[in-house]
């Protein structure tokens, strides 16, 4: 087995993302020689303890991040500025402090004003979740075969940000490298807008009149079913992810509505040859999925 | 065994539903003692007979038609009227003319007006599919425990209804019975609209800058993948529905498109509760669908 990478690792939130990193620690044993998990809910702090998916569990987020040679914030992304002006000072000279969350233009707004010198920020971004949140909800294969993009500022020392990337390797991650502002649009269109629309048109059909909106949970079909499963996704992470992607979101959201009243209009006035091009065209984009292997 | 509930089954066109019925009567031997299938594809045509899925394969539809107790069109529901003109005069005194479109209005608008006194129409939407087509794609379970929409007009002879019905009980569905107009509803929001919207955010995102666009092929999360996956339907099919339920799928676009800027607006002022709102209801109703084991 290869030496730990770090001796004391640091996950600030331990839900889907933040438990299943511990998951793959402890199963693998050389991602770190101590991993400590920091909440503030007893509730997840107790159940966190029983699932014995940590070395520590600690509380107190300042005592916590104490001796940590890497630290991941796995919290909402509205949570790092208020959370971030607590540890900042307790952070160890020479650590890597590192995240998940989705977007990455906010994070280096709202950490890199707070970091010392001799702290390196490397924020991650690992492509990966479920519709599910909470510790119980983390499993060690999450990572696996699945992107996670690193968006270190111009300057950032190599050697921090190729740690960072041999422990989400580690994890089983194929590693990209972005600027943020890139990062936050590409994540804009696979993933925040998708997200509106499937929670939008959740509320659309649940608007309806009562006897429709029966027929339409009866019959619910394949369509409706995918959208509806990444809307059950965790209310405070989602939140957090609109309000701090917001330029790139609200443009994503512009263009998609012109393309779609476009196509609209198009059906309103019988116009086929249009519908059989953006038809067309979505299965194209679907078969270069295919053949990155990415369905 | 049951005795066969047909003497001679017609499918006019023999895709992924059309072959579908098809194995399953193969299958199970109590539908129909022959099953017939036409189409005008050589292609297509070829491929059955080697697939061996049918008794008899007819490329003349009105020779297809001919002594058939049991006619189904498995056919874009654009292609109704025109074929329908061609096989009246040959449909069989006391024929059960059925369907498995998924718009119902247009198919009363286009059979209807055709139909004989001695033939009846038993309008039917099988709610099951996958984003493959062709002959190849069809399977023996893809009705399992699907719903089946039939929307017999009032009046229709309740004994050529239960005929139809028993046919998709032995098919595997559970059988609704809706007027066309609530059926359009319905699946304008559960299945129309959410397919509108994977091909526009393809298009959408097949528009980005070139680089912008390269990233998201490579980190199509799940969200987009999902709304691909459905994107990647049959392009006539698709065309044929977007035209043939125009009114209902217009009204719950622009529902949509309301709701959708409701919420961008409140992720333009920062308008925290209200997001939340959209996102519990969201997960409201996918707890919904869950408790329908519809998921």
């Amino acid at each position: 087995m290869a030496e730990p990478l770090f001796e004391r690792l640091c996950l600030v939130g331990i839900g889907l993302i933040g438990s299943s990193i511990a998951r793959v620690a402890r199963a693998r044993g050389d991602i770190a020689r101590t991993v400590v998990a920091t909440t503030r809910r007893a509730e997840t702090l107790a159940r966190v303890r029983e699932l014995d998916i940590v070395d520590l569990v600690e509380p107190d987020h300042t005592r916590a991040v104490q001796g940590a040679d890497c630290v991941i914030l796995c919290i909402p992304v509205g949570a790092y500025a208020p959370v971030m002006r607590e540890i900042a000072p307790h952070l160890a000279r020479g650590c890597i402090l590192s995240d998940v969350g989705s977007t990455k233009g906010s994070v280096v707004r709202d950490l890199a004003p707070l970091l010392s010198q001799d702290v390196t920020l490397v924020p991650a971004h690992p492509m990966a979740g479920t519709e599910f949140s909470g510790p119980d909800a983390g499993f060690a294969e999450l990572f696996q075969n699945r992107y996670c993009i690193l968006t270190p500022l111009p300057g950032t020392d190599p050697a921090k940000v190729e740690k960072t990337a041999e422990l989400w390797r580690r994890c089983g991650s194929m590693i990209e490298t972005l600027d943020p502002a890139t990062h936050d649009k590409v994540v804009a269109i696979v993933s925040h807008l998708p997200h509106l629309i499937a929670f939008t048109i959740c509320g659309t059909a649940d608007d309806l009149a009562q006897e429709t909106r029966e027929a339409v949970l009866k019959f619910a079909a394949s369509g409706f079913r995918d959208f509806t499963r990444i809307a059950a996704s965790d209310v405070e992470m989602w939140r957090d992810v609109f309000l701090n992607n917001r330029d790139a979101l609200l443009e994503m959201l512009a263009r998609f509505s012109e393309d779609a009243h476009a196509l609209g209009r198009a059906v309103r006035w019988g116009e086929a040859t249009f519908i059989e091009d953006r038809i067309r065209r979505g299965r194209k984009i679907r078969q270069g999925l295919i053949e990155r292997k990415q369905a």
